[in-house]
């Protein structure tokens, strides 16, 4: 990626000063939540609301124009009719020219191509044509813009704070990507880097920011929410490229001709024939998630957990039932196989494990029964772990009343951490009702230990990790 | 169904005196969980705890034999070492020789068939000699029983009280059926009526609990998880019959060839061919769910919704991208198309929604944008729902911070029983992320109105709905 992009997109998520164009001092406006949101996430650089009714909003002083600000502004944020965008991004111009130190702008206001409409486009159009040739670098219309949990730079009225983590997200479709968000919040399952909501994605694309991101240390995953781009050639490349150094887990909306028509209306994208993306995408290491539930968990996990070095999966429940859902799952991809124990793992399981306890029917499946202790879930865990032959592992659970939900989460993650680093495999829980215990799955996932409340689900998780291991390996050996 | 079948499955759920052997007056065994959940869920019987070391459990005097009990019993609950279970066995048939009043035992005990070992095979017939041929009917081995939240009746050690609603459960995995049912719990997401944990079914079946079900009038829809079973024909012969009353939402395990195993290795079913099940369900009627999400919302639904009496399906939604994400879902079905909405609907929505909202692009898909106050909620509700063209609609938001959780909730609920009962028409909502507004999901919820946290599933729920309604309509028009 050539440095003045980058340098460009810089200015987007590391900002020192931020001016929102269309502040408001009335609670409940959009206007009024980007600078709470902005406050909230913990950006400690300068806040210049543009307002020219108001002294102050929140404690920041007000400025009736840009022209008043002295102080170096890097990103404005414009939320305000669509009617005086024009108008606001030709003031930006003005300041650019003059000191030359806006560096890019996040359209939040709807109202542009997504109409449908040759006015909506040609306002676009306009906008562009002021900000782009001066070096100024547009996200949205029609978004929610950016938050970078690390720098507390913040744009989206929706969302202040947010726990720090490796997942970055790109979306096409801001209240999409903060459903994820909000959904995993209270089981604490997911931990951001940065989002961006690129909406009518008018200049800031898809493709730059896959490979901005690509080199960026503090993400580690890239979650991608895509209606369609007209740059399909370029994605592929781009996204082949950045899947050799971590994975891209993506959601293609617009899969139906008719669906199609709404993304048209949403964003005004293209959304392109889904066969063609399925194909392109799986050749380029982009791993497609098939549901809503399966792209936010698969996400997550590949943000906690190690690669699987391999296919075998072994298959550890408390629980016939679920355990056999997790089974099918994960033979019927044709991905994955169970993993053939060796005898040793079998004796000393069988050492720990009650006798009606079930080890190896079929191979590389172990019902433990509900007879199995914290403290054993410990012992269990080292040996299958420990054992060459297994990949990764699935474990599945109901906690029966009477067990310690602190206990059980300790001896599970102190089973994964007598493992050094490099010698990790990554374990995927099945917590059958998170929500009712949440004590073990907040606990659990602040250990970076990934619960899922579905076993199917936790097999496709597994699947998506075992088939994106074997793309990265294919360019790790050279 | 016979009459003297039904009559022996009444003492199941309607039993006033319940006798447990094995009960246990230390905290954490499933011997104490089963007292405790016994009062817990109501009962207002006697219960009778079988306990020769301890003078009383729970406030429940004990005795150290059946033969000590002078009361009536109906149930006699098994909670004993595998060993001890044919003598046990041996005293409920002394009893029954003598006084005749045990009908039923529900046997949670493991040890049996399920081992695969010829000892466990002689055991569960042993067990079957002594209780059959006298009129007993048997509950499992290997199984957590029964529930009847009406009655009371618990033989359950996991769960105690729960909410009572038109859902019965029959399941041959307990840890299956108890993992929805907390799912479910802190989102008020399902009302029960009867659960029935078949295990090992060596005794009381699938096939005539679906039928004594059929005529229940306390059920509304039958969630079903399957692994296998010996008597196929007559199971499809009577979801076919009881289809033509009420839904039957089924799950099935042991899809492969080594899921199957597991199956075996977990109640000692077998799985038998899936492509077989799949083919035969559908004919029957049966709602056979893709994956346990489905298969826990879509039987949730169909306790609480109405049945849609047509295909044509509006989508109603707040947010273009999850809206699409639906939309794909419903349309690639092929068994919905989306609502032709009248002129009339169109010009009324217009001079309610602002100019940006996107009315019939595609047909019967409108995006109202975030700009969509409470009350806007209510009337729009109200002319969609009442546009004949329209049979259901799903509709999607993620409340945004400055809306009101609860004016939200009443205004929907407002809408939907502003229609006479019989013409409602289901309303699936889409709350993008249910735990973290648990006052808007619990309101929506308590009054019958389903909420669900992702657009595809709510789509996959609805075309269930659609496909069941169309296969019972065949037999009403009769």
């Amino acid at each position: 990626m050539e440095t003045t992009a980058r340098k460009s997109l810089d200015g987007l998520f590391n900002g020192r000063g931020v001016a929102i164009m269309g502040a408001s001092a009335k609670k409940g406006k959009p206007g009024h939540s980007i600078v709470e949101n902005l406050r909230a996430a913990g950006f400690t650089g300068n806040v210049y609301p543009v307002n020219a009714a108001s002294e102050s909003i929140l404690g920041f002083q007000c400025y009736r124009s840009l022209e008043e600000i002295t102080g170096r502004i890097d990103l404005v944020v414009m939320v305000l009719p669509a009617d005086d965008c024009v108008e606001a991004a030709r003031a930006i111009a003005r300041r650019k020219d003059g000191k030359g130190d806006i560096s890019a702008a996040v359209v939040v206001s709807a109202g542009f191509s997504e109409l449908g409409t040759d006015q909506g486009r040609s306002r676009e159009k306009a906008l562009l044509d002021v900000l782009v040739p001066r070096g100024i670098r547009v996200v949205g219309p029609n978004c929610l813009g950016v938050m970078d949990t690390y720098s507390g730079v913040n744009t989206n009225f929706d969302i202040g704070a947010y726990r720090r983590g490796g997942l970055s997200i790109i979306t096409q479709s801001g209240a999409f990507a903060v459903s994820y968000l909000k959904w995993a919040e209270p089981g604490r399952l997911v931990g951001l880097s940065k989002f961006v909501s690129l909406g009518n994605m008018s200049d800031v694309n898809v493709v730059e920011l896959l490979g901005y991101l690509a080199d960026d240390d503090r993400t580690s995953v890239i979650a991608l929410y895509l209606e369609g781009t007209r740059q399909g050639r370029a994605l592929v490349e781009t996204a082949a490229h950045v899947s050799r150094k971590k994975p891209i887990v993506a959601l293609k909306a617009g899969k139906t001709r008719i669906g199609s028509v709404a993304a048209a209306s949403h964003t005004g994208s293209l959304a392109g024939r889904f066969e063609m993306y399925q194909g392109v995408f799986r050749q380029a290491g982009v791993v497609l998630a098939e549901s809503v539930i399966e792209f936010y968990y698969t996400a997550a996990a590949f943000a906690k957990m190690p690669l699987p070095r391999g296919n075998s999966i072994c298959v550890l429940t408390v629980l016939g039932g679920p355990g056999t859902l997790c089974v099918d799952e994960l033979v019927s991809s044709g991905a994955v196989r169970l993993a053939r124990l060796s005898e040793k793992t079998k004796s000393e399981l069988r050492a720990i494990l009650i006798p009606a306890a079930n080890i190896g029917k079929p191979e590389g499946f172990i019902d433990t029964t509900p007879s199995f202790t914290e403290a054993q879930h410990r012992e269990v865990l080292k040996i299958v772990l420990g054992d060459p032959a297994v990949s990764g592992v699935i474990y599945l659970t109901t906690p029966p009343l009477f067990m310690d939900e602190d206990a059980l989460a300790e001896n599970i993650i102190a089973a994964y951490e007598s493992f050094a680093p490099e010698e990790r495999k990554p374990l995927l829980s099945v917590i059958g009702f998170g929500s009712s215990v949440p004590r073990l799955r907040n606990r659990m996932e602040e250990a970076g230990m990934p619960t899922i409340e579905y076993p199917d689900i936790a097999a496709k998780v597994m699947i998506n990790m075992v088939r994106y291991s074997r793309y990265k390996s294919r360019f790790d050996e050279h």
